[in-house]
Order: C-alpha cells, then sequence, then structure tokens
C-alpha cells in the first residue's frame, strides 16, 4: 500500500521563526526543560477514533472527508486493517509517541460477543508489530460502551444486569489487550453511565452498580499484573442529559467515598472541563490538589457553543497555566496530552489532519516553555506562600492539628479583641506577571 | 408602635376559586394529606434577610423599597428593635410557622466583636418574646460570613489564620442563639468559601481548613446538646468566581472524605442548583438518594439569566417532582421550606411582600397536592420497580453482592452468548402520567 | 401493505379523567374556543425528518429504531414509497391536520440535481394521493440545505458561486413541489448559513449573499402565484459556531434593513430560543410586537444542555403564556404548531412516536384553554393598560407625534419641577393571577 | 491637597524585559505602528465610575476600597471636588488621554433635577481646568438612567410619560456638558430599557418610544453642533431580565428599521458580548461588517460566570484578534479603548488601580502589535480574498447585481449539470497562522 498522506513528510522542528506549515515551531522532542526532554514531559498522543473512525458527519449533516476506509459494506476487517496502517503512518510521521484507541474504533464489531474480541485481537496483533516498527506506544486504551444501541441506558448503570455482565467482559477484553500492547494506562469513560430523565431513574440503584463495577476492574488490574494506572474522564452531560462523572470533584468524592481514591485516577478533557462550568485550569487545578491528577485529553471548546466541540488547542495562555499547575504536581507519571480532538467538518483535506496536530502540539510546547519559565522565576509560588504564612504560626498549627475548638478560638479572639482586615489578593498584579511568560 | 403593612390582615385559606390576591387558594394549613397536615409536611419559613434587610438595590442602582428602619446613621440597635417588630408583624400575617435569620440580620455590628455578639443577643432576646407570643419557631439560624469587607477572603477558607479565629467566635455565637431559640436547624453558606483567581490559591490548603473548621461545628454542636440539624448550602460561584460547595454531589464527597456524611445534610436552593447546571429536581434527587436531604430554599432563578435572581416559585410542574421526591424519601425531618426569595426591586409596595409569598406557598402547596396523588397513583414508581426488576434474579445479588469479577461476568456473557437489547426507557409516556397530576 | 403501528388505532378524544395513553384528554379537536375550534386555533402538524428519517443515532451512537425503511443500500425510491404510507398511517391515526417535511427527507438524493428533483416529484405524487384520501394537508415545505457535504460552508452564503446557484435550484423545485401540494407556508431555515470560524469569513459579503437570496425568493413567489407565507426560521447555533438568523429581533432587523418585513415573518422554535438565551414567550412576543409572527415549531429544549434536544413540549405554564401572545396577536394566519420534535434515543417501540405526540398535543390544547380563560378574564391586559396610561395623555401623545424635542422636555421638566417616583410593576401579583389559569 | 497615589509616579515605557510593575512593557505611546502612533491607535480612556464611585462592594458584601470621598454624609459636592482631583492625578500619572463619565458620577444628586444639573456643571468647570492643565480629554459622556429609583422600570421605554421626560432633560444637559467639554462622543446605555416580567410590558409600545427618544438625541445633536459620534452600547441583560439593545445585530437592525444607521454608530463591550452569548471577536466583527463600529469598552468577562465582571483584558490572542478587524476597518475615528474595568474587591490597595490599568493597556498593545503584524503579513486576507474569488466572476457577479433569479440559476445549475463539491475551510491551519503572530 502506498502512502495514504502522500504529500506530507516527516514533521521536524524548524523553530520559532518557521513558516512552513508542515513544522514545528516550538515542539523540539529533545530539548531539555527543567531536566526532562519535551517528549517526556508532554507525552502527546493521537487519538484513533476522531482521525480514523469519524467521516466528518455532524447531528445535522453526513461525512465530508475522504476517508476510503469507512464503507457501509464490504470487508471490515480488511478495511480495519487498512485504518491500522494509515493512522500508523500518520502517528509516525507526526512524531507523536503515543496513540490512544477504544476496542470498537480499531475493529469491527461481529456477530457475537466471541467475534468482536476476535477481531480486536487481530487488529492487536497488527498492533503489536507496528508499534514495534515504529516505536509508537499505547498511552491508553479502553472500551466503547455507549454506541451500540446496546448502551443506551448505560453499562455499568445500566438497570438490566445482564447487560452489565456484557459490559464487564467487553472490559475484560479491552484490558487484557491494553495490557499485552503495554499500554501505559485504561480509561473509563462512561458516556452513557448517567440519566436522560430522572422520571425512569433510581440513582441510589446505579450509583451502587456503578461503584461495584469499578471495583472489579480494579480487582482484575492488579490480578492481571497491570502497571498502568486506571483513569475516569469525567463529563458533565452529552449524549446524556446528566452524566455521573460529571466533574473532577464529583468524581473524587465518588472515589472517596468507595475507597477507591488510590487506585484511580482522572483523565481530564478541556472540553468536558468547560461543559460542567469549569474552567480547564480549575479542573486540573482540583486534581492535582487532590492527587489524582493523571492525564490530559487536550483539547479546546466553543465558549459560545454548548457541546463538545473538540477542537485543537490554540490557547496558549490558558494551557501555560494549564502545564504550571502539572509541572508543580511533578509532571505526568503514566499519563500525557493526549489529542481527543476533530479537525472541522469542513476540514475536507487529508492533510489538514496535520495542521490540527501541529498546531496543538506547538501550543502545549509552548505553553511548557511559558510554565517552566513561570517556575524558574517563582513569583507566583512565592506570593502564595506569603500569602499564607499564618497558617505557620502557632494559632495556624494549633487549628490543623486539631487543638482547637470554636469554644477556644472565640476566647482567644474576644480575649485579644482581634480585628482582622482585608489584605490585597493582588490579582490584577498576578495576572500582570503571568503575561511576562506567556 | 402601629401596623407596618396596615392595609393586610391575616392571610386566610379561601380555595381554588378565589381571585382575593390576599388569600391563599391551595395552602390550607390543617388539610390531611398523606395522614400529615399540610403545615406539618411543608414546614415555611420566612426569611430576615431579603425581607427586611435589602432595600431593594442592585448592581446598577439603589434601594426602592419602603424600609424606615435602614438608615445610614442613626440609632442601629433601635432601628433593629424596630425590625423586628416589623418581621413578626409580617411572620403572623403570612401565618409561617418559621423563620430564619443570619446573625447580622438582625443585630447591627457593634466596633468590636463583643458589641456585635452582645447586640445579636439583644435582639435574640426580643425574638424569644415575639416567638412566644405568635408561636412562630426558627427553622434556622446562621452567620453571616460574607459580607463584612473582613471575609472577602473567605472565613474558615481565609489565608489569614486570625480571620479563621473570628469566624469561628462568630459561628459559635450563632449556634448559641440558635439553640436557644429552639431552632431546628443550623446552615453553613459559604458565601466567600472558594476563590476568585486560582493564581492566588492554595487549594489544598484551604480545603484541608474548611474541613477542620466543619469538625469544629460537629464537635460544638454535640458539645452544647444541639438538637438540630447541621446543613451546608450548596452554591456554585457568585459572589466568587468558584465555591468549594459547588453542588450536592460536591459537598456530599466532601463529607464522605471526611466522615462527615452522618454529621452534615444539605440545605438546597433552586437557584443554585441551576447556577450549577442542574435542575432543582436533580439536586434534590441527588440528596435524597445519598440520604442527606435536609432542607430546601425554595426560590426559582431565571434560565436566561446567570445570576441568583431568587425569585419566588412559581412552577407547578417543576415543585411538584421536587415534593414527590422529598415525599417518597419520607418527607422533611427538621428541615422544611425557606423562602430565600426577594421581590423585585420595581415591586416597591409594601404589600409585594405579601403578594409573593402567597403565590410561593400556594405554588408548593399545590405541588404538594399534586406529589400526593402521583404517589398514590403509583405508576411511575411501578415503572421504576419493573424497569430494574433484574437485579434482583440471581444474576443481578450475585453482581451486587461482590460475587462477581469481570472474568466470572466475562465467562457468562460469553457462555451464553448474550445479546441483551435496548428496552425502551418510555421517557414521553412517564411525562404524560406526570402531566396527568401537574 | 399492512400496518406499521399494528397496536395503535385512531386517536381519540376521552376528557380529562382518561388514563388511557392512547387518548386525548385535552385535544378536543371540534370543540370551540373563542368562536373557532381547536383544530383550527392549533393547526397540528406532524414533522417528516425526526419520525421518520432519523434511525436513533445521536453524536456517540448508532440508530435504536426500528424504522425498516432506513436502509445504506437498497432500492431508496421504493423505500421513499414504503416510508411515505407510513407517514400518512401515522398522520392519520394521530389525527393531524397538516404535516411539513424537507425535500430530501422524503425522497433519495439522485446520481445528479436532474435525478433528485425527478425523485422527489414522483414522491410529491404519492403525497397528493395520500393528502387527497386522508384530508391530511401540507403546512409548509422547505429544502435541505444542509445535509449534504456540499453545504458544508453554507448554501446562499457559500464562497463558492455555484453553490449559491445549485441551492437557488433545489429552493425553486422545493417551492414549486410545496405550491402544488398546496403548501400552507414556505419554511427556509438556513443551518449552514453562519460561520465556524471568523477567519476565514467575509461577514459583509455573505450578508449581501443572503439577502440577494431572499429577495430572489420572494420574487419567485410571486411569479408562481404561492399563495402561503414566506418564513425564516431563527436559531442562534448548531451546526454552524454562529448562525446568521440568530434570533427573531436579528432576523426583524435583517429584514427590515433590506425591506423585506413585510414579505417575509419567522418560524420560531422554542427550542432555539431557550438556545439564544431567550425564553419561547420572549421570541413569540418580539414576533408578535413587529408582527411577523408565522407560525410555532413546537418543542422544548432542556435548559441544562446546550444543544438542540427537541423534546416535545410539556410545560403547561409556559405553553399558556405562548398561546396567549398569539391569541392576542389573532391566531395563526397560515402558520401552525408544528412538532419539531423526537423522541428520546432510548424511546425504541414504534408506539413511543405516539406517546410523544399526543403529550405535546395535550400541552397546547391545555395551554390554548388557559389562554382563553386568562384573555376572557382580561386582568392582565387591564393591568398593562393602566400601566401605559399617561402615554393617552397630552404629554404622552406629543412625545409620540413628534413635536417635542429633547428640550422643549426639559423646559417641562424644569419648569415643573417633576420628580416622577417608582410605580410597583406588581411583578408577583400577575404571576400569582397567571398561576389561577395555569 | 497631597498625592493620593502617594507611592506611584508617572508610569514609564520600559520594554519588554521590564519586571518594574509600575511601568509598561508593551504600550510606548509615541512608538509608531503602521503610521500612527500607538497612543492614537488606542486612545485608552480610564473610566470615572468604577475607579472612584464605586467602593468595592457587590451583592453580598459592603464597599472593602479606601476611598475617602464616599461617604454616606456630609458636603457632597466638596467630595466631589476631591474624587475630581484624585480622579486627574490618576489620569496624568496613568498617562491616559482620555476619560469617561456619566452626570451622576461627578457630581451628587440634588434635591431637584434643576439642582443636581448645576452640581454637574460645577464639576464640569472644573473638569475644564483640570482637563486644561493635564491635556486628557473627554472620550465620552453620557447620563445615568439607571441608579435612581425612579429609572427602575426604565428611562425612554418607561410606562410613564413624565419619565421620560425627566430623562429627556437629563440627557440633554449631559450632552450640552459633553459638548463644552470637545467630548469626542456621546454614549446611550440603557441599563434599564427592557423588561424583568413579559406580563407588564407592552414591547411594541416600548420600542416605539425608544425610537422617539433616540431621534429626539439625533437632531439635538446637530442643533448643537456635536461634532463627536452618538454610540449605542449594546447588552442583552443584568440588570434587566432582557435588554432591548441585545447585541450589535440587534442594534443594528433596530438602527436601520427607524433610519438611524448612518447617525448612530455602537459602543462594544466585551463582557456584553459574552454576556449575550458572542465571542468579543464576532461583536467587533459584526459592528465592522456593517459600518457601526464606534468605540470599545475593553474589559474581559468570566466565562464560567453569568454577570458582568467587567475585569481587565489580559489574553492578548483574543484582544488581537479583535485589533485586526478594527485595523483593516481604518482604526478609530472618534472612538477608543475605554476601559470599563473593576479591579477585584480583595484588591483594596489603592495602587491595585495601577496594576489593572497597566495591565490593560499593555496587553491592548501588545495586540496592537500583533494585529499590525498580521497585517502586514497579509496571509489571512489573501486566503479569504481567494476563497471567495468566484463572487468577482460572471456568474457570481451576475448574481449580486440582480441579474439572476431562482429560474435563471435553476437552468443554468440543470444545464451545466453543476456539482459543487465541499472545498477545505483550512481553520486549524488559519488558526496556527494567527499564532505565529500572537
Amino acid at each position: 500500500m502506498s502512502e495514504f498522506f502522500d504529500n506530507v513528510g516527516k514533521i521536524k522542528y524548524e523553530g520559532e521563526n518557521s513558516t512552513n506549515p508542515f513544522a514545528f515551531r516550538f515542539y523540539n522532542e529533545d530539548q531539555v526543560v527543567l531536566g526532562k526532554t519535551m517528549k517526556e514531559h508532554l507525552r502527546f498522543a493521537a487519538c484513533y477514533w476522531h482521525n480514523f473512525c469519524w467521516p466528518g458527519s455532524d447531528v445535522f449533516g453526513g461525512g465530508t472527508f475522504d476517508r476510503p476506509w469507512i464503507q457501509p459494506t464490504g470487508d471490515q476487517l480488511a478495511l480495519a486493517e487498512q485504518k491500522a496502517k494509515v493512522a500508523f503512518e500518520f502517528f509516525e510521521k507526526l512524531t507523536v509517541p503515543y496513540f490512544c484507541f477504544h476496542d470498537t474504533d480499531v475493529a469491527p464489531e461481529g456477530a457475537s460477543l466471541k467475534e468482536t474480541i476476535a477481531n480486536v485481537n487481530h487488529i492487536a496483533d497488527i498492533f503489536e508489530k507496528e508499534m514495534d516498527r515504529t516505536g509508537v506506544e499505547l498511552l491508553w486504551g479502553t472500551a466503547n460502551l455507549f454506541s451500540n444501541p446496546r448502551f443506551c441506558a448505560g453499562a455499568a448503570t445500566n438497570p438490566n444486569a445482564d447487560l452489565f455482565a456484557y459490559a464487564a467482559a467487553q472490559v475484560k477484553n479491552a484490558m487484557d489487550v491494553t495490557n499485552r500492547l503495554g499500554g501505559h494506562n485504561y480509561v473509563l469513560w462512561g458516556g452513557r453511565e448517567g440519566y436522560d430523565t430522572l422520571l425512569n431513574t433510581n440513582l441510589k440503584q446505579e450509583g451502587e452498580q456503578f461503584a461495584r463495577f469499578l471495583k472489579m476492574v480494579v480487582e482484575y488490574k492488579h490480578k492481571i499484573g497491570f502497571n498502568g494506572t486506571l483513569l475516569i474522564e469525567p463529563k458533565p452531560q452529552e449524549p446524556t442529559k446528566h452524566q455521573y462523572d460529571y466533574d473532577t470533584a464529583t468524581v473524587y468524592g465518588f472515589l472517596a467515598e468507595h475507597g477507591l481514591e488510590k487506585e484511580i485516577q482522572v483523565n481530564i478533557e478541556a472540553n468536558h472541563a468547560t461543559l460542567a462550568g469549569h474552567s480547564f485550569h480549575h479542573e486540573v487545578a482540583v486534581a492535582c490538589s487532590k492527587g489524582i491528577m493523571g492525564s490530559i485529553d487536550a483539547n479546546r471548546g466553543d465558549m459560545q457553543n454548548g457541546w463538545d466541540t473538540d477542537q485543537f488547542p490554540n490557547d496558549v495562555p490558558e494551557c501555560s497555566l494549564v502545564m504550571y499547575e502539572i509541572l508543580k504536581a511533578g509532571g505526568f507519571k503514566t499519563g500525557g496530552l493526549n489529542f481527543d480532538t476533530k479537525i472541522r467538518r469542513q476540514s475536507v483535506e487529508r492533510d489538514d489532519l496535520f495542521h490540527g496536530h501541529i498546531g496543538g502540539m506547538d501550543t502545549m510546547a509552548r505553553a511548557l516553555l511559558n510554565a517552566a519559565a513561570m517556575i524558574e522565576d517563582g513569583s507566583i509560588e512565592k506570593f502564595k506562600t506569603d500569602r499564607y504564612a499564618t497558617w505557620n504560626n502557632d494559632l495556624g498549627k494549633s487549628i490543623m492539628d486539631g487543638k482547637q475548638s470554636l469554644e477556644s478560638l472565640s476566647e482567644y479572639a474576644l480575649g485579644n479583641d482581634i480585628d482582622p482586615k482585608a489584605v490585597s489578593g493582588r490579582q490584577e498584579l498576578l495576572e500582570n506577571i503571568v503575561n511576562r511568560f506567556v
């Protein structure tokens, strides 16, 4: 088979002044930043689904893209093999070190679950060879428990126990495949785990089912010796009216309630953050503060549109603050930056896939450089440390050590006639400092 | 002192066909519904703040209302006494069995914390007499930890440990006063417990401070033998950019994380639900499913406006579903329906306060009647029970009892070649059934 | 061919107390309300697209519905004939007097435009017979200028002049077909007339193209003697980031700018109103105040979801206010209430289509009864008339007659030392009055 | 009187590498960009109201700022004189060439309208001297028709004709004062021109009143020979539920309807754009495309909060696109960039006012430099021109010249069997190009 992207070669770093649209201006994979290469810091992944399984359709119109392996009829497994070839051509030319997939992205569903599993494993064999050939690794795998009509009322939270069993079988296989491909993480996105109407929904029952499912996943991970991290991807709604993994705080609370907060982390998506009414920065900061920051789906939404637009990240200032939080929290461990991104439906040329990813990778690379500079400068952290200084004095420590009560503090306040005053939060000054770096 | 609302007498029930704007058409306090009187079910409260402390100002304009006790100068304690008289005249004429207040609503802040506390207690003495005279009880008390400039960076989550101590002293007194007035609940609304910018905020530190504060409140409740319920009121934002008690799921998660989920419940406000991206029904259903449904701030927001409009509830269908959840969960225990509501700034006549509350009480009374009818009919619950029937069979039970694993379920699914199909969720049919009752 | 909905007969009115899910409780087509029958007032239409062309797919999953005429391969024209049969079975059983369609809903696109036009006309022949047989009429027809990939950058506003010509040809045919079927209106919904990014968009150019297109449509209407009304359907976004026909005020302004405000009216969709940040009531009230209220797409959105959910209307209070505006403006002329509505993806039973429509028709019928009662009562209109009474006095008239200037009014104000005071807007009282009727 | 901002001197340009928080890094007023100085391009103004009249209060709390001239009692005119001194100290140190004010910002309201007018004129005398002394000019003046309780139901759209007259008198005086101070524009912001509920509102009547008012303003402008531009400032809501000047498209439509589109332009505020569901870029692009781009209120909102946060602009990429549109449209004529911005309530230090403005000015200066570079590069405009090239060919021209009809185009399409295909919109590529400049 000849090359699919025949007008595009391997993307190279050419520096900030390059005007070559097929070159990186900031992403220089071997450049060392704060002691690690950019490649090690950013851990970029390209996704299988939007790039190779989506024809450019939307709710109001059909596919606009040139994806010859998407056909309503014909030998679906052969088409899937063709798709795998093109995908690896793309990963290699783009120089992303990782990719991500759902089981049903890569292989056609069969007439039975058994056949579906066989199909997935057939393609996994091809992946093994391609990964070996190219050095591309698997950032994470996952099971698609939302596209097939059978999942329309949820998977783990389905009212039908048989459906729960079906989903369990599918997840088991996806975990097995992820494990044998050396995946660094395994992701759970509960696209249908939520409700369309409360009128037919038992929230308590569904919550318990979901906790039970997660525990089985944790048990199985340990059983098979999977070294990767388990990740939940929060999203507030769409396709459901309300999704249970609403946002990072909700997911953390659920994990803590069920004793799973050491076993499962989050895969935060920028566009899911904004759909939930939060900034991308907020979701990452919350995850870091709770110790469950696992991985990132690096995209952006449209602040004027209320659905998942999954656009490529291009806002350097915002991404700089996100990378700043991640660096402060020690950087990615098993996670990375996966582009869960879609080119626009009008981007009908094959090479538009490259433009989107090159822009996204440069945006994140520039964000990394900015964040590193902010850390080296240190002004913002110093301001923050000074602001909370009283919590290191006697009173502050005794409060946090549990040695004070409402009564003892009342005595202190009244006895000393304290009258604490507002201190400037210096938001404008801090924003100006950030703008020195972004 | 003569009557303030001199053109309004005691509001009476006159039945559905009444066109008297100063009569109830549905709220008939002694009418028995599902074994309890309406008064016992609904437990209506009027609030002190919006009704008696707010002059009708907004961000773009000054007060429009006729509230003679609001004066920039003069004897503030005497004015507070006048306000208390008018408030109880209002409660009595409206026939609400309960009221609610913040400490600083009822008494002026003094030159020192000590003086402030004395002022609050002085008015509490008057309240005791008025409560005794009228039979009106205290649904809940609370401390205002957000209006004074000292709280501009939070109370429990303030960067300054002295401010934490000051807040503790104020809460101690508010709890003492609530206790001596026989309050049925004590509420914590963290209006400034959040952040304006992440650039100056240590989320982890503030989270730990907040947990410590809540634990001290729980300890003090038990120490003084307060029989009421502790309640947190979720709100996502406003006045802060992001408030920590974002919504019920977030609050429950935080409580569970810190082992407080048996000690603290939620006071859900309709308008806070919608600001958080949820329906009022959702927030109540989540709280009921988690067993932390405490009390309600019954108001409504404007779905086209992104701030807290605190309008009176007037949507009977929506409130019927809320009352349905509450009845199914056993009804209010210590909680009730507090009107955290504001008449519009153009509603400049004294008696507009009555029109707002009469409409709100009739809306909720009608909602109660509708909810009771839905419960007596039973169709919706039956549909729901049938929908989850498989969870009572062998497979369902073994899953929930922890006897299954991904592997055993995979064996079951593959061994039986199961192929579960979608079943109609019947949302339209269920909505039609609801419309038979609302 | 046997019946498709074989468990459903003709839907009948059984009165408010009926619990038969296949009966109307309020829609009694021959019942006279304010001098016209319900059928004449409400002019219900069912739509072709969501009911018969949509398989129950969404962005995250495939079709869940049982629609045997939707096949990727096979004789598409024969399948379209089958679909037409089922559609008329549905309209007849539902007793809706009207239906609506896009050209591409009813017939497959051919290998050329010529073939497509022939296909549409072939099905139109069948429609003529079915309409004759059943008495069902065409409320409106329209051309689909958004689903085919060729329209991905717009139709009238496309950067390619050839595409404009193609769209013109398609609209001409859709108008011809609408005209020969006796359609009462012709609708233009500019689903792709907008932009995805301003970076590639010439707003001025596209605005002029759009005006030119509309003028050609108006000219052609008069040329062929089409008696129906031309309607634009406002929508703010989705599928585009920003759509030019944003809302009623925007459309009216555009029409006025181009002298088309007497030629074109609006078809208001409830869900498009809320996506634009308005209430359904607002959009209808604006259209009535401008004299361009044409027709209604009666559905509802989900206030927590930012996309077009197209649910069936079930909010009687809101729809009552909408019907109140419409009745005050004289009722529908050529327009009506078209259900541009989708059953939920989980509503997989054939008869769920009936539940949705029966609920929607009963909701609107009840709204009509409530609105009529409000009009007969007259309190709200009287309040409004009294509120503006000063505009009928000397000063008010002289202002509106253009006899006053800033100077003359300044002299009046200073000379008389006027000091106008706020008067109560009585919002709460008015809301209570409305609740007497809904 | 000594200096109020005693720790701040005149702000100077120190270049990009400066870390001095009281210096500009990009705003170099005499630097020439595309043939004009930065000062001439940007035309910065500071506003009177947020900086000097607002104490740092919000809906939930009192003032936090140190503004000694804000006192509930005392000689209000003397306090206003003190405020004027501080304001000009601020303008001078900040080196903004312009300022803006409402009549009631600068002078206290008197016991009568006559006295209020005298107060405003008294302060205007002081302004004349200060403007003369400092060289600071008036970008625009306006009348506050929204804060006083008398305006709670609107000014021009008030149900009371006397109120209309009162507003006219106030506007006349504000125009007179603006004119004598050499103001470059006069602004109308209809903060209360809208509705709280449709139940008491006659939309048609209020629309006609509003048009009449605007015409009187236009007539008066010409009568007194005011050379400045009249500007309407769109805002969708807040304080009203719905404001008539919703957004630029709505305002333009209203102007066109009443033949005022050559007389009145828009003053676009970034935060009002986002409240209306648009991007800042969108609003500016629409105004430019319609030829009514007048002036800018340069601030930003918080995309997660649904109210007017009026924060300082700090998003360089977004502002670069805005400046790009403005430069392409020929730059500001009489308008400029007014900071309608508030420091945060926690920014309690006097000098926080400087940090906010310095950051805002640097953001806009950097945006200007980026926009100029994009224009000099030309790639984006070239792409756009090429994209619409067919509109310059025969077919395109004949369509726009009105020489084609639906029929003639249908003949062309069918006769030539045209089949226009999608062309890539290149959104990702264009976004990457923009990121080369921002």
